[in-house]
């Protein structure tokens, strides 16, 4: 399957972030930038900053991958750890903001970071305009909602599929309610994907997203072992449930989506520690 | 270094094999096909082979690493199993070819592999036409061949650079000596670069290489290592050994190449198990 039909294309994931911060105006970005994540978006912040030349200021949680944090002082980001709870997080984010005057860039209820994210469809639909269904994992709903933004604006009959996890499925139970749902707690591999819509991103979500798909971390595991072993990238779980949710029965069995032929699967991020990798193969 | 410098692109490999098979006559290829290879030629070669629709005969050593052999079967070709010696590879994929009929494609010493090679530079010029250096491992010597005579026929100022490792540096010793030389033996991680030039490959190496950059085994380890960590991509040794070339002293500090500045490095070759690079880096 993998062998004749799949291209690959390599488009630079910091669009949301470069797009903000070089979108700022200079007294606001005067005293650098910060920002509560500890995935791409973190990297991409510290890197935007930089070639900016201002300071950023990136929370982290003390249990994120190391190759996250890695990444952030790679990219020549400031780490300052929090808890791993959103509270904790958010508090500590406000504290620096008040600190150092520095700029919050939200990691995706922001119209700068949606319309940054956009950019991805602009260099998938230029190179491969036959596209039909782009499949994009779903968290926050930032990277989605620019995704479907920029691709309907070119050609509004293409399908736009959120993947998410079943253990932080609240994106498929807020399309059902009709309203933003917040979940108690989460629990899925997947440390991506595990914010609520926000404010900005769910009206987007709930027009222009067309379907959600559910999937089992088993079967994200199993996407992530595929990308590896034949694609050669190292996706992490939040990245690789795009391609889980492509081979799922939800998606191959539903008669709605039967006319899907060409799909563009969007895998973000690649933050997974090789060891990690390696035991998650082996349980 | 990375972070603002880099730009990948993903080039499908089966140049070589595709040209090869496609370019047979349907005389020629009415038995099948039979090669000597645990690498990508003889993925390549199985799946060119399957879109042909004529039996693929793979001899592989039973010391190959496990992906190669899973890879070989998941693009159809058939695998047939031999010693590691180079002497019984051939004796058996000489058996295999008087038994079957096929026609045997050569890994490197055939004008249809070289040429089919050449489309590499074809695709890296047309997207990236300011490149004035080009790094490329050299085993057998096809790929660089079919690199550097593309390379050259659009832009004969193009500096073509070979990566060896320090364990198998006849290409190294080839060049120093005026004629093709062997080696009693080889020893190196970089198992897909141990074999030595053809008669056909080593006037073309002789005339279009600019220079070999032998390297460490250490340091093919350590350049896995970035690319798996920064860019995200499985490579396996033989493939990563152009990124070791570039950062290592011999390229940096040789006054002959200070005016490289705009540089691609082949990485060609993903074929590493997972759990044997983690443990590459470890040890």
């Amino acid at each position: 399957m993998f062998s004749e039909g799949v291209r690959m294309m390599f488009i630079r994931g910091e669009g949301g972030a470069c797009n903000a911060i070089f979108s700022l105006k200079d007294e606001q970005a005067a005293n650098g930038v910060v920002t509560h994540s500890s995935g791409n978006h973190a990297a991409a912040v510290s890197l935007a900053a930089k070639l900016r030349g201002i300071p950023a200021y990136i929370v982290i949680p003390k249990n994120a991958p190391i190759c996250k944090v890695e990444n952030v002082r790679r990219y020549g980001g400031n780490v300052i750890w929090s808890d791993a709870t959103m509270q904790s997080r958010e508090s500590i984010a406000n504290n620096v903001l008040q600190e150092t005057g520095a700029f919050l860039v939200h990691p995706f209820n922001d119209g700068r970071i949606i319309s940054g994210q956009g950019t991805i469809s602009l260099e998938l639909l230029e190179q491969i305009p036959q596209i039909d269904t782009i499949i994009v994992p779903i968290s926050g709903g930032g990277l989605i909602s620019g995704v479907a933004l920029a691709a309907k604006s070119i050609n509004p009959k293409i399908r736009i599929l959120a993947a998410e996890p079943r253990g932080a499925n609240d994106a498929a139970l807020s399309m059902a309610a009709g309203e933003i749902v917040t979940l108690p707690q989460t629990n899925t591999i997947a440390d991506g994907l595990r914010a609520f819509l926000g404010d900005l991103t769910w009206p987007i979500v709930r027009d222009f997203v067309d379907g959600v798909i559910t999937v089992e971390d088993k079967d994200i595991i199993e996407a992530m072992r595929m990308c590896y072993e034949i694609l050669k990238v190292a996706v992490e779980p939040s990245g690789a449930i795009g391609l889980a949710a492509v081979l799922s029965a939800t998606f191959l069995e539903n008669p709605a989506w039967k006319d899907c032929s060409n799909v563009a699967i969007i895998l973000s991020g690649g933050n997974v520690d090789l060891g990690v990798l390696w035991e998650s193969f082996n349980k």
